[in-house]
C-alpha cells in the first residue's frame, strides 16, 4: 500500500504554461488554423503530459499483463482458459498479432503474468515474461469477491513496480492484456464506475452469441449483487469484480502518470483499468491517450467517462495492446507538430486575409 | 490521349482468388473471428491489389501535386494565391506539415508542379521538384472552362509519367495535393459525379466565414451553369472545373491502378482526383486506399459514391498528403496480418468452442 500511495501521491496534472506555450505555437504552423484537428489537440496534451515542446517519444513499450479469471466457469467466453497461457507463449515466440502490429510501429512489448491459471516459471525464469503473478487466476465473482483487497493493491503495485523498472527505457507506455473470460469483469467494473446499466456496456467479447450474451449480462448483475461493491472505493471494485490484469493496467497508468510519461491505453479491457487509475487519482487521467474504440459495447461509455476521444476507430477488438501499438505513430506525429513544423514568420509564408 | 488510353487499358480488377486465400487465412488467425476489424479487409484489398500474400509495402511515395485557380480571384480562399509557391517551397525546405508526417511513417515526398502560377524553374532545374507545369494556373471557371481538353488530359498524362517514372523504387503511392482555392473546384467536382446539390457539399476550406462560404457556393453553382460540364465525361469535367493538380492526382491513381500498386489518397482534393480517375476506369477504385475523413464537408459523399470506408477520422483539414503519410503506417499493418501472424493449426492455439 506503501508504493500505491506513493506514487498517487507523485501525480499531479499536466503543466498548464506548456499547455498555453504549445497551443500559441500550434496556432501559428504554416497552415489553416488548427488543420491537423485532433493531433494537435493531442500536441498540446503531450506539452502538457511532458513539460517539453520536444517531448521524447521514441522509445515505446506496450506491456500486456495477463491473467485468468475464474469467472470463466460461467460460460461467459467462446474460448476455453487454457488458450490465455497458449497467447502468452504465442506473444513469446513473436507470432502473435500484437508483435506484429508492434514491429510496424517501432514498439517493443513486454509480457506480464499477473496471474495466469498455468505454470509459466520456465519462460519467466528465462526473462521472456515478467512474473508478477498474483494467485493463479481469481475466484469465480459470480460467487464471491474476485480477490482479496490486498490483493488487488498487490496487482496494482505489480502494475507499479513494471513501469518503474521500465521507467529508464520508456518515453511512452502502452497498455495491453490477455486473458480469456476478462471482459466481463471489464464490465463489471464499467457498469459501476459509469453507473450505466449492466445491459447497455455488455458486448460480445471474443464472439458468443445472444443465448450466452444474455448469460453474460446476468453473470455480472450477479456478481454486483453478490457483492455488492463500493463504487467509491476502486480496489473495493477491483478486488470485487476485478481481475490481476486489469489491477496491473490500472498500476501501471497511474506510474506512468507520477513519471510524467504518456500512456496510449488500448480496448475494454485496458480502459477499465484505466477506470480504476481514474478513480484513485483523477489528475492520473491527464496521462492517458485513448488509443482506439473497440467494437466492445461499453467502451464508447468508457470514453465518455474519461473525458477522452480516441484516435483510431477500426471495428477491432482484439486487444493483446494491438491499439496501443498502432496508436503510437499518430502521437508521434502530434509531437512532430510541436518540433519539426515550422510557423508563418519562420517560414516567411503569407497568412490568413 | 495515348499514354491515358494506354494506362486505363492496362488496369484490372483485382485478382478474386487472391482474396479468397487471403481471406481463408485471416479466418483461421489466432484471435477472435475477424478482431482486427477493418485492417483485415484492408489486407484482403492489399492481397488482391498487389496479388500477393506478402505484399511489398515497405517504399512508400507520397506525391504532392500542386497547382494553381484562376477561380480564386472570385474570393473564395482565407488566403492569398501566392501561398501555394511558398508552400511548394516549404515542403522542398522541409519544414512544412507533410514532411513531418511522412518522417514518422518513413514515406518519401515528391513534389509536383502541375500549375503553379509562379516561376519555378530554379527549383525544379535544380531537381527539388518535378517540373509538368501544364499552365500557370486554370483560368477562371466561373467566367469559362478552367482548361482546355487537351490541357486536362495533359495533367492526367503527367500524372501518369510521374507514377511511371517513380515505378521501379516505390511499393505504394499516396497522394497530396497544395492550391490556394483547390477546394472549390473539388467541390464542383464532387457535386456533378455525385449528384449531390453544391450547397451539400461545399466546405469551409482553409477557413472561410459563413458570407464567404455562401459566395462560394454561389461561385461553384455559377460554375457548372455557365460550363454544363458532362458528368459522364470526365475529361470535360476536369477541364471545364478542375484542376490542373487534380488531374496529376487522378493520373496518378490510373498509373497506380496500372502498376497493381495501391495508393493512398487524402483528402477532399485528392478524392476528388480519385472521383475523375474512378470516373475513367472504375477498375482503379480497386486499388484506391482512403486515407482519411476531412472536415471538409464533401468528403463523405466522395468517399460514399468511391465505396470506401477512410482509416482515419482526425478532424483533419490540411491536404499536402499529410492524411496519406499518416495512414501508411495502418497500410502496413494490415499487410503485416497476411504475413506475420500465426493460424491456431500453426501456433497450436485452443480454438473457440
Amino acid at each position: 500500500m506503501n508504493l500505491l500511495s506513493k506514487t498517487i501521491g507523485a501525480i499531479s496534472p499536466q503543466d498548464s504554461a506548456l499547455r498555453e506555450t504549445a497551443k500559441a505555437r500550434l496556432d501559428q504552423l504554416i497552415m489553416p488554423h488548427w488543420a491537423m484537428g485532433q493531433l494537435m489537440d493531442l500536441a498540446v496534451d503531450l506539452a502538457g503530459m511532458t513539460g517539453s515542446m520536444s517531448p521524447a517519444l521514441s522509445r515505446r513499450t506496450v506491456v500486456t499483463m495477463a491473467g485468468d479469471h475464474g469467472v470463466a466457469a460461467e460460460g461467459v467466453s467462446a474460448y476455453p482458459q487454457e488458450v490465455t497461457p497458449q497467447m502468452v507463449m504465442g506473444i513469446v515466440a513473436q507470432i502473435a498479432t500484437i508483435n506484429a502490429m508492434a514491429k510496424v510501429t517501432g514498439t517493443d512489448v513486454v509480457v506480464a503474468d499477473l496471474g495466469v491459471a498455468a505454470d509459466l516459471s520456465e519462460v519467466a525464469a528465462a526473462g521472456k515474461i515478467i512474473d508478477k503473478k498474483v494467485a493463479p487466476g481469481t475466484a469465480n465473482m459470480a460467487a464471491g469477491p474476485a480477490m482479496t483487497r490486498q490483493q488487488a493493491v498487490q496487482a496494482i503495485e505489480a502494475g507499479i513496480e513494471i513501469a518503474n523498472d521500465l521507467a529508464g527505457s520508456v518515453d511512452i507506455f502502452g497498455t495491453g492484456d490477455m486473458g480469456i473470460a476478462n471482459t466481463t469483469p471489464s464490465t463489471a467494473i464499467v457498469a459501476l464506475l459509469t453507473g450505466e446499466l449492466v445491459a447497455g456496456v455488455t458486448g460480445r467479447g471474443t464472439g458468443i452469441d445472444d443465448q450466452q450474451l444474455a448469460n453474460k449480462v446476468a453473470v455480472v448483475e450477479k456478481a454486483l449483487r453478490v457483492n455488492s461493491p463500493d463504487a467509491n472505493d476502486a480496489i473495493d471494485v477491483l478486488s470485487k469484480v476485478g481481475g490481476f490484469e486489469i489491477g496491473g493496467i490500472a498500476g501501471l497508468i497511474l506510474a506512468a502518470a507520477a513519471q510524467k510519461k504518456p500512456v496510449v491505453v488500448d480496448g475494454f479491457i485496458s480502459t477499465a483499468g484505466a477506470l480504476i487509475a481514474h478513480s484513485l487519482s483523477p489528475a492520473a487521467g491527464d496521462y492517458i491517450i485513448a488509443a482506439h474504440r473497440s467494437v466492445e459495447r461499453g467502451h464508447r461509455a468508457m470514453h465518455t467517462h474519461l473525458g477522452k476521444q480516441p484516435l483510431l476507430d477500426l471495428n477491432m477488438r482484439l486487444g493483446e495492446g494491438t491499439g496501443a501499438a498502432l496508436a503510437m505513430t499518430l502521437v508521434e506525429a502530434a509531437g512532430r507538430l510541436l518540433s519539426d513544423v515550422a510557423t508563418f514568420e519562420e517560414a516567411h509564408v503569407s497568412e490568413a486575409e
